[in-house]
């Protein structure tokens, strides 16, 4: 084992130290049972426990509102791009949801979304690779929209709405992978809230949906039942068996989260994380932001060298001095460092020292 | 930690104590990349290495003809009781297909098939809960029909189809979650199988579906796309974010499959343990098994006691002495011992030890 890793992947991604530490220590004998928590019953009263206490560490990081319910349900993000028009289209009869093309992961959503009813791009940022979020018009969203759907934060391109927009009676969709529990977000203003598990949260396979409970009476009778929303909350997220192992890590990441001081002071480090490397970036010419500064995600940072010689380098050093998984998305290229919740502080300026000496012997 | 624990739970059940070891001691750094496998992309080269291994592993435990796809999906069974008559049911223009219901997950598998096509109850043993296979006559099967599907291994009851249905031109999709790598089987004669990790091969969140590569191309094209079998197949199961973990643990799973002496060897033992505890209980009348003989399954072993109160003492003593998650399902009550391929002959002997005690001290 290399001294110090410190992972930048952009997911499944680093997770605390002291979860991953907990994990193997549970291993073999979870809660004195004498077996592993990959073992036991779902409907155990153990597995219970610790799914309704993992649904009350999250309602206190969030300050969820009442009227809110935590689904974890299968599939990861991905499998919401069904289950989000699937579940929400029919609330209006026009069946009409509007957009914003904000990234790759937003393109794709749109695109799943026809399947299910009219899907109309709002706004679309695509003509300069993304490297923006594209402008909001409140004019633009008709009473018509069952809801407007948008990625908070881009993972590929690094940028993100520092701002939600206002929708007004329409519900906001977001999906929120790339940067749940990264910082305070009014849940009361939003319809939906979805986030696979393998950026902030846990392991992959998963996803949270938080969901305003009136919008779970909207799907049709031949839901496939695994996409059902309301059928994940008439079941405690157990009509069969779910991924037991992701919610017992996710109970391990919210507690530590919760240890950290809460989403408060995990914004305030991940502020620090974040103006740390911009800072860097805006004061040399070596290294090039793609992310408008004005858009600029604290979570993802993306960044190119001036020529593919040298970022193939910088990646092989990188990786030899324990700084690992920097490579960035082919279809932004460059380099991309993920500084999630569980990255220290330490491995941001593990990672500035290091540029900066390869700008000095490269530059 | 208890001494020694025999955990007979039905799912997520226990898993081969070597594998366990493994997880834990490869927990901190998997492969020498400073990471947990939790931690790291599912695209890269150590993930991808780990996925065709696990392929080869699988094709080589069941001897898998050319002509068949090894696909993970997410959702687990259930989430392919929507699955495949979403993918299957358009084969012929009738959307028909047959189903035997031979236990609870048989019965939902055909209520969730109903939302997508004409779904014809070909058997059913409801009428003696289901204690035992229903009756298969060729001639019910009309040509018409799209597929005819079977739960080979009934969990819940603890009966078996000992040989499948030769259904001629017509596929049989297999419901194997409760018994897959624990007998031979052949594949050749199969349309489709598919099985729930979270018995025979790793933790819960996933399943493995086996099918025949003709039958990947009926699926509408508005099939949510993760439940869409033709995409699982050309993005090598990699469309989004697999479930990682799982996958990890099935490779380890059919490593020591492969160690222990294969799927011929654990069917050897598996039917050794499964006639030591039933010819106990065909030798007493104090304990009553569920199964008609003639169906009994090998993986999952019903009983039940004289009383409501000899049963509670009963799983509470059992309890204390390390033979663990024995009760049964509340659908047929009693005890169930799951003896699937992890659980040794000495779990068994210990289990038939504390029977015989047990109806020495209250029969």
């Amino acid at each position: 084992m290399k001294a110090t890793v410190y992972n930048f992947g952009a997911g499944p991604a680093k997770l605390p130290i002291p979860v991953i530490r907990k994990i193997q220590e549970d291993f073999l004998d979870f809660k004195n049972m004498g077996s592993s928590v990959i073992e036991i019953s779902h409907r155990s009263k153990e597995f219970d426990d610790l799914l309704c206490e993992t649904d009350e560490l999250f309602k206190e990081a969030v300050s969820l509102p009442d009227n809110y319910r935590v689904l974890y349900v299968h599939g990861g993000a991905q499998m919401q791009f069904s289950a989000i028009p699937i579940n929400l289209i029919g609330r209006k009869p026009a069946r009409k949801a509007f957009y914003y093309e904000s990234g790759n992961f937003a393109r794709i959503a749109a695109k799943e979304a026809q399947k299910f009813g009219n899907i109309v791009i709002a706004g679309n940022s695509s003509d300069t690779n993304y490297d923006r979020i594209p402008e909001f018009k409140p004019a633009d969203i008709d009473h018509e929209a069952s809801y407007v759907y948008i990625t908070s934060n881009n993972t590929i391109f690094g940028t993100r709405w520092h701002e939600f927009p206002d929708t007004g009676d329409t519900p906001l969709v977001v999906d929120a992978t790339s940067e749940i529990l990264s910082r305070k977000m009014d849940y009361s203003k939003l319809g939906l809230l979805f986030a696979g598990a393998q950026k902030n949260l846990g392991p992959s396979g998963i996803a949270m949906v938080i969901i305003r409970e009136d919008l779970l009476e909207y799907a049709p009778a031949d839901t496939p039942k695994l996409l059902h929303y309301k059928l994940y909350d008439e079941k405690h997220s157990l009509a069969n068996t779910n991924n037991t192992f992701a919610i017992y890590v996710i109970n391990l990441v919210l507690k530590w989260l919760k240890d950290e001081g809460g989403v408060e002071r995990i914004q305030e480090i991940n502020e620090k994380k974040a103006a740390f490397l911009y800072d860097y970036l805006d004061g040399t010419d070596f290294y090039k932001g793609h992310a408008h500064p004005d858009h600029r995600s604290i979570m993802n940072v993306t960044f190119n060298l001036p020529s593919q010689e040298l970022l193939d380098l910088f990646l092989k050093q990188a990786t030899e001095v324990g700084l690992t998984a920097l490579k960035g998305h082919r279809s932004v290229g460059g380099a991309r460092a993920s500084i999630y919740n569980a990255m220290p502080m330490e491995g941001v300026e593990a990672l500035v020292s290091f540029m900066k000496e390869f700008e000095q012997k490269n530059g």
